[in-house]
């Protein structure tokens, strides 16, 4: 058992680092720059591993996520979201672009003119966003090419596109025709672009579910996240094994009654999160992968299991359903290698929402 | 419109303030004692406002929420959950029963023994946990009068009851049945205690659905937490209106597209929970009470609505379903007053579960 203050967020050396450098050797043998999405684990050491194993740089959802990985010397970085820099975020933006090689995804001409307009006259490059199927944000392919004449016009630097297939997350059965379908309408949009003139570089696909997906020859790039720790919810859609998941949250038994068993891990640590497709919020290892079937802030219940070896104190493990919001949760990582703590890692990203 | 960056955390300080003094005057009513849960809000600014009302002390759910509470200066707390003081928190423990009136829970006799040895021989007053039926932690109430005993040869001072009668949450129709079971088991609780020759002094209920409920004579203190703020679940469980939601999240459109609108406020700062009761993630004062259909972490979704007034950049604000583990999500509060921001407050106890 470790020797650690429960409930707290332990990763695996061993694991994560095989994660790491299992999807390098993928992007290496498929000929594309892996750029790995740095919301799911928030950590410098992690970024570092990634890059050192060949990652041309990060992804990242905020503005504020980039300055933590820039502060921290990440200097090559995507944020695949449609950011709006206006206010107070217009100076961050700004100095975010003199410091780093920086892309920012675009989906709107409004969008294209608050980046060029907090840019100031610096030179900003962009990445249109092409909705390939989750119909979150991004635009038809269709419509890419009139959107990249916006942002020229603008005054932005026009280097590709990227889109992600969120709707791989609708179930078991969905990754496979959600990785098709970012390549087929990443195709269409490089090429709608090229035809209009537009010298682009990057066509930028990927999720943890879709990057084993097959690729048309214009896609560049994969930005995958999940990866580098895997949880219940990856597991389940045929994206990782059960045995690579390198990151869980430890907690302690607190109550024992019944056929219910009570830990100290609920939404707080753990997330309410809960795909449609899936029943409870996490499944413990050592419980012969039982169910949390119940979560109020501070307690995960498993009802209706066997508890005739649990007592009050064991430690437990659980997988969450998603990592990369349970992550969120807290502070810092116990680093773990051969069952011993070797290391604790900062969150430098955490809460880096805006 | 707000001068601030979004996603962020808003708190609107007379609709706070009247909220606190509204429910501290009903405690005077009621002749029982007020110990607001602060898991809602983690903020020292909130607790005092609480106990400058008229609170006895307050209520959390971990040692390390007790600590940073302690450490502003809060110095009667109840952790109302069977903690286990094992490992290095035995130490903090152990602090913190020495620097403030402390009353923890218990729920087994395993528990009170730990409990025991972590105050190694300091006096410790513990409150027996009821389950009076939620079925999560906690003991029948037949069962109170075992364990107290347990309690007491194990060193431990009983001082009385609780019990939180979290089934209010499983529907609309709800809150009314598990308010009376709070009572009626707590009575009978107090009642078995009394009858074993126990003194006790305290007979805490309470949840921010359930302290309307009529209570027995025998209860002494209650305990909710979340009407400081309301949400949009006490909402719909009729425990709050509509226009005394004192919390929200304010939000940036950032994409607009055939009848879907995407705000900047997703699973990282709304949370992803979601009753079953409920449909979406929360909803928008500003568009109609539109309810976000979906969350991505950094995407709120809201789907086949009307988006002819609503342009990219508009500022929204969202009333979250569950107030309690989003505030969770941030740093700090922007305090506004008659629209203006006129402070920021930090939330000292954000995320600390240990």
């Amino acid at each position: 058992m470790l020797d650690i203050e429960t409930p707290a967020l332990v990763v695996d050396l061993a694991r994560l680092t095989s994660n790491v450098a299992a999807m390098a050797d993928v992007a290496r043998g498929k000929a594309v720059d892996l750029r790995p999405h740095a919301k799911t684990h928030k950590s410098i050491q992690i970024a570092n591993l990634q890059i050192g194993a060949g990652a041309v740089g990060i992804t990242v959802a905020t503005v504020s996520e980039a300055e933590a990985f820039a502060h921290h010397g990440v200097d090559d970085i995507l944020i695949a979201y449609p950011i709006l820099p206006l206010g107070g975020k217009a100076k961050r933006f700004r100095e975010l672009v003199d410091r780093v090689r920086l892309r920012v995804g675009v989906d709107s001409a409004a969008g294209a003119s608050a980046v060029a307009e907090a840019a100031d006259g610096r030179d900003v490059s962009v990445l249109i966003e092409i909705d390939s199927g989750q119909h979150r944000t991004g635009v038809p392919a269709a419509e890419a090419a009139a959107l990249a004449a916006q942002c020229r016009r603008a005054g932005l630097t026009v280097e590709g596109v990227f889109t992600h297939g969120g709707h791989a997350y609708s179930g078991p059965d969905a990754p496979a025709g959600a990785g098709m379908d970012e390549g087929d309408q990443l195709a269409l949009a490089a090429r709608a672009l090229r035809d209009a003139g537009f010298v682009i570089s990057v066509v930028s696909a990927g999720s943890t579910p879709t990057w084993r997906s097959p690729r048309p020859p214009e896609v560049t790039e994969e930005r995958p996240g999940t990866y580098v720790f895997g949880d219940r919810q990856q597991v389940a859609l045929g994206a990782q094994d059960p045995g690579d998941c390198a990151a869980w949250i430890a907690a302690t038994v607190v109550s024992v009654r019944g056929g219910r068993i009570v830990i100290d891990a609920g939404s707080k640590t753990l997330t309410g999160e809960r795909p449609g497709w899936l029943d409870g919020y996490g499944i413990v290892p050592e419980l012969g992968n039982a169910v949390i079937t119940r979560v109020s802030e501070h307690h995960g219940i498993l009802d209706d299991v066997d508890t005739s070896d649990v007592c009050v104190g064991d430690m437990v493990s659980v997988i969450p359903n998603h990592i990369c919001t349970a992550v969120n949760l807290f502070d810092e990582y116990v680093v773990v290698e051969d069952g011993r703590v070797v290391d604790r890692w900062e969150l430098i990203a955490r809460g880096k929402n805006v």
